[in-house]
């Protein structure tokens, strides 16, 4: 293996592939130290990357793969059917030791099907989960699981709470990141039988746990880590998308309808752009999925070159910090509430 | 009982209270022929009601209730030690038929409790639900548990969809109300397992069943009825208030940091409030608790006036139109979806 780290990116995954992915691409090996395999169709990718860069000289190479997954195709069926798509031969890279992580902005359930299938799981992990980078405005919440695990034991949780921790302390370089439970309530009796049962255990665990975090709460940092199960991660995780998004329709339709001096408006935007920056995905860029033996970090499917870069920058920063061995790490120190254990520590 | 319908309001119920309950009850008393008793402190009720009101003539009267409900206070503490609280009080005001229905900004969890217990379930309803009323800028969208029962079956689902059905056509005046499913994708076969198996029910069921609809829809008014488990819906709707309430608080702060001109602030502010407006949830001011054998509409326990006044009509026009006539007849008809036949339906 080179010396330098080499990323995977899955070139035609997400809504504005290739393009978006090539630009972002050759802006990350612009910023860091690294090299990136573009992978998927050849003939697609070479002549935008001929446009974009400046020079041959880029870290960049082409690895052909045919087939493309749509967003919309079920795990399942891209396991059966498609041999040869892009994340897959990009998974296979990683799994060959011809590259050291993968970025796919692609269809996340696919990417995850395959990455279990294709690179397995780290030692000890039951189930591996999708850990999503919230902006706020205090700093960056890490919510896990957003969509990896939606039928989740407390166990599953348990395992989250700990990946959500590690995460944290070498990524987002939090001394000693406050775990925090997504609940309905502040009370520690409060909440459905999974919320109760993982609490008694996050509880007597040496994780700094802050206790119950409600939905209102996520966004003022309340805590680094919020642990709940895949379902309602992924729910409120487009929820509260989808409450930004709505709210910036409604002040582009308020500034067409009024009648006020163009003064006024151009401040008014300004104003908005300064808010909304603050609560901008794109500075991370990426989600990793955690408790998988390989480094794999999983766009927004909307994500432009500045969101790409970034997500490719992680990954290669994942592999840098052997955010793995510090999981497995993680996973062995808290030991008495895995699996297995969690029947004695029960009793 | 009198021809005027009268309404039960736990007057210490809220944040604000009584002050705020006591104006809103006035304010509802003057939009609608309808009657109020204010169930509370006499005490700290009276004064208030005399500085507000102009006139002696008001159809409001007060009913005294040594005890308050804390908002932290869980519900089986408060089913166990308060036997003479504003809201037991106001709730059996109903049972004994001297009240039609009930509203109160309080204690959530407990009034549902004690509703259970003093009023009890209408015929065939499993589980009573909390049905939260969503502003959109496209209209009003109910959303189904959003917090009456945290560990849900499918057929509690299904029997919320019916609940949320009636509710929308009574009350809201949706002619064919469009049923959708809480999920983390649009295809049918996405989800949790408890959600795939509530699919298969709708989707056979003779409600307008429109599919999956994820968070992001919501606030695009997809569906008029949002049906989904009430750990999932409380926590939905507390983030999406959140995100609204961030989002204020970057606005105002960035709007003091701003050296712009007075104008463009004031001009900024008024475009914001416009928007703002459309998701304003005072105008409906308050969540019914729906398959009680009786009348009970919950306030946000931040309302003001405005909210207070318009969840007061709102339990006035639920009696009026006999909503739980309704409901009753609509799960009869939905009989084949019913608990006991779910069984038949899934062999």
């Amino acid at each position: 293996m080179a010396e330098r780290i080499i990323i995977a990116v899955d070139a035609m995954g997400g809504d504005y592939a290739p393009e978006e992915i090539v630009k972002g691409a050759i802006q990350a090996v612009q910023e860091m130290r690294m090299e990136v395999i573009l992978v998927g169709k050849r003939e697609e990718i070479t002549p935008i990357l001929k446009k974009e860069a400046n020079t041959e000289n880029f870290p960049i190479r082409v690895c052909h793969a045919p087939q493309v997954v749509d967003m919309a195709e079920s795990p399942s069926e891209v396991l059966r059917q498609k041999k040869d798509t892009s994340i897959k031969i990009a998974l296979e890279l990683v799994k060959k030791g011809e590259a050291h992580g993968v970025f796919s902005a692609g269809n996340s359930g696919a990417t995850l099907a395959l990455a279990m299938f294709i690179l397995g799981r780290l030692k000890g992990v039951k189930r591996p989960a999708l850990a999503g980078i919230i902006p706020t405005p205090e700093g960056y919440t890490i919510m896990i699981d957003v969509g990896g695990v939606v039928d989740c034991r407390a166990y599953h949780l348990v395992q989250f709470a700990i990946m959500g921790h590690v995460f944290a302390k070498y990524i987002l370089n939090v001394s000693n990141p406050r775990v925090g439970l997504l609940n309905i309530g502040e009370e520690p009796l409060k909440g459905n039988e999974l919320v109760k049962e993982t609490y008694t255990f996050l509880e007597k665990s040496p994780l700094n746990f802050v206790g119950n975090i409600e939905g209102k709460d996520i966004l003022w940092h309340k805590a680094d880590v919020v642990v709940c199960d895949g379902f309602v991660g992924n729910v409120a995780l487009k929820l509260g998308e989808g409450v930004v998004e709505s709210l910036l329709t409604l002040v582009r339709q308020e500034v067409k309808r009024s009648f006020v001096s163009k003064v006024g408006l151009i401040l008014a935007k300004r104003l908005l752009k300064r808010v909304f920056k603050k609560l901008d995905y794109s500075e991370y860029g990426g989600a990793p999925l955690l408790g998988i033996n390989g480094t794999v970090i999983i766009g927004h499917g909307r994500s432009e070159a500045k969101a790409i870069k970034n997500g490719i920058k992680m990954a290669a920063t994942f592999v840098k910090k052997n955010i793995n061995a510090h999981l497995e790490k993680g996973l062995k120190e808290h030991e008495t509430f895995m699996p297995g254990r969690l029947k004695e520590v029960l009793s």
